[in-house]
């Protein structure tokens, strides 16, 4: 059970963080790269290609701005790749929540809201879950844990 | 290996075919319902309740306008959900794809693009692909023939 | 005379206590619950059925980004309900709108200006004045009141 | 029970007849009005007054553009208003639902989704319902109704 | 020569003071009232009958949200109104340019950038400028000086 | 009395000719110009030139997409210039409304609704009417006919 | 003097035949390929290899939907890359825009308005025309030639 | 080899001085120069009659609202230009974005992200690599360097 984190940038740090730490706390082995699609592309084939290698099964990307390395990444392998759109610059997250979303027929990325890189994790989670029952059963302890504060702290005094 | 296809209207139909179609081609089972989050609450848990029973390992739901059928199966199941925006009514689909993709923590929708359901098959057939490899070989192949086709084309006369 | 406020997260009580201090000013009953659409959808249930035993006759609902909660409540309960859309994450309360505003036929919500909690508590004593002349009073002095106030500072020195 | 319909422009007709479909399905009483915010303001004025007279419960507000009917009707009545953004001009109705969701404190606009004004008179009649159970009654069936016709063709061939 | 100011909150008193500042330097005599369309109309109408009144020839509008005040006011005068769209709250503006650009045919606004109240006074400065030579000739110099000044500082050292 | 009109393009015919249909009926003098203020800098310089020595009080110009024009005239002159944005492209006018409204300090131009030529005749006889007091009454005139149409057909069957 | 045209797909051929055209007129060499960033990676980098060898000083690539063609290529050559964001899809191009033209630091794409792909052979033209001074001649000569053309058909009748 | 950078305002100096450093970094000689398109056409044109004389290769302009300075002096000069969007103001960009990218067919103007002014200095690079071989070389090395620089940094700790 192993994921990999990649970063489109050193700046895409404090965001993707909720990411791993979601994998920690559910115990999911993961590793992170910081790869540009543009600046650096031999060094994200041969990221991939090492990913295939380790046994990754599921790649998480975040970028910003024209985000291209989820994409990028989907069109060099099978292994499901989530996308995190990541709000820098002036349009905030719009432009790379479109480059990451709207990808072509045969080259999907699992798109998940803007800054959002926890639910990256639990997605990955959940995916993992298809294959790892234990995982599943992980999830559903969170669920409920949730539930739990929920409901304890539902009634308010505004 | 079972998908469950949700819609959130028979107008959605002719859109959510297209997902039918590219898992037909992959040799992955699959179901079809309609079902509205708003209009059929109880419905929509039943049919979540049979998916859950029936082996379905990823659930493909799409909807329009404030969408949130994905969502709403989603925070009722453990199974990955795939959402489809689909564009309907005058703000052509950016209402589907802000409520499906905007999550909160904990409960993610892996997002596709605007009425390309057929994403949304291909990456339940990347996510099966973690669990059953000739899966993933099936899509290789797919993909070697959309680059055999391509590198026939490529060279254009404009 | 009872309204129901509900918040979509512990974070939204800040606007959503706008609500709540408007209507305190009217003289109408309300309660205050934390609910999730997604995250308690079980709890959710629970309160509108509390809601609707309580003879509530209104229903605040306040949410962000994929904010489906008073779609979902909307559902669930032919008590009318008023939905806040609420400016959180990088989308600035646009995301909300959407979920919240474009719900499909039949099952509507009475949605307000992003943030503007207190004109959902303007609204809901306007739809319960409908019922009770008493509280239509009450907003005719308001609104004589707010007219007094800006004729008095209405000339003004720039 | 009574509800005033006020279409911005002869334009309009088409989009608001759904509403006044949906009041009549529903028995509920409704005069209709086509009256300009802009270049009929006495009309309009002579037409609250009358509304306000003739016992009307309910307004429900239709306009495009830069669509100021609605909240005009609010500033002059504490009957609610319900109000419909329609799809008119080369913004598809963007222009309309700001210029009607984003009313100021104190006079607040019931929004609907854009173009929908079926839903207009659905939220019609559940604000009616708080004063008249029989409506609320009618309502429940209606919704009855709907789940079993989703119900019967739910499993679908795609 | 009289140019009226309106602003539809004390709020919007910053911004606008930046017209007050212009047409203080070009000479033209104004005066300033804060009145809000939907929450004081009767003091609107007020406000306008006496603008009609002490020869007021142009009339600037601030307003922010769904800013009706311009719109209104050009209902009910042929006095030419300057729209002045302010930037507040989580749509930053567009939703007041919407609200007060797209008007209806025959009462036009005459609409100007976001927060850009200066160019509300210049904008009445031109128009003052067609019936009074006088005012021409000063906007003349005004143009004049800032040529010079931009010419004075052109060359920059980057 | 004298409004000359200014085209982006040939193209912008259909749009534009809905001014000079209102000019024509309230008897206000104009005539028509295609420049592009990128393809025939010089020719716009002449034209504008012209318009300074004929006489012309009022500028009315219409352009789409990155729609220069009105900007690039209100530059050269200190006749007031009205703009039109016109919907032509993808992004169907919002390109044109922000080239045109969002002039900086000192170049205002007096924006108008997207392809709304018709309401920059209007302002434009407006702005006359300062001067002309004959052709304000001419506009009292319309403005009375079409409250009288409206009064009219009000009532209607929806 | 050799420039590339490379489109993300055969369904951009109508709109890419337009920057064809233009270099034709021009004189200017050139060859078309379809090559898919993600569909077709293998085939793109040799495209851009092939591109590099035979001369090619100007590469125009033009894609829609989350348009990473000409970033991609871009990031594998310096060879400068204008990119035509083409609309298709419910976001009329707005997707291709966001993601051709924010590119990050060290690898920008020179990008054209949406569907202008006649702009990407005008531009590569002036390119060519900084080391080719015959080619700036002949934009010179089409200049001239379209002014006398505008000057001509100037004054309409509207 | 020469660069002439224009800004709209003092107030884009901090934006465009990215441009100017990676210039100077790269060895490439350049002047700078404000100038308003609207407030000091005159002016404008001596300093693109000056760019043209004095060897002048590409033109790097900057500026933001309706930004029109790029598109003006693209239709004054052959000389490649290449226009930097900046945010400023209540669109944040997105208004300088449009004004400059959508520019009509014959006159383009190479558009670069919003406030990215150093990919301004990069694609002029590029533009000029073109012409001289020894510039591109350089820009090998720059990638070689962000490459290697990419490579030790990429493993990362989340």
């Amino acid at each position: 059970m192993k994921v990999t984190i990649f970063l489109g940038s050193q700046s895409d740090k404090s965001v993707m963080k909720k990411a791993a730490d979601v994998l920690k706390d559910l115990g999911i082995n993961y590793s992170s790269r910081v790869v540009s699609a543009h600046r650096s592309p031999e060094l994200l084939e041969k990221a991939i290609d090492e990913a295939e290698r380790d046994g990754t099964e599921i790649i998480i990307a975040g970028a910003g701005l024209a985000a291209h390395l989820p994409g990028v990444i989907a069109s060099k392998t099978l292994i499901p790749v989530i996308g995190v759109p990541i709000a820098s610059g002036a349009l905030n997250g719009i432009d790379a929540l479109y480059s990451i979303v709207q990808m072509p027929k045969t080259v999907p990325v699992a798109t998940i809201g803007i800054d959002n890189a926890a639910n990256a994790a639990y997605l990955a989670a959940e995916i993992l879950g298809v294959k790892y029952p234990e995982l599943r059963e992980k999830l559903t302890s969170v669920r409920i844990k949730i539930k739990e504060d929920l409901a304890k702290d539902s009634v308010i005094d505004l």
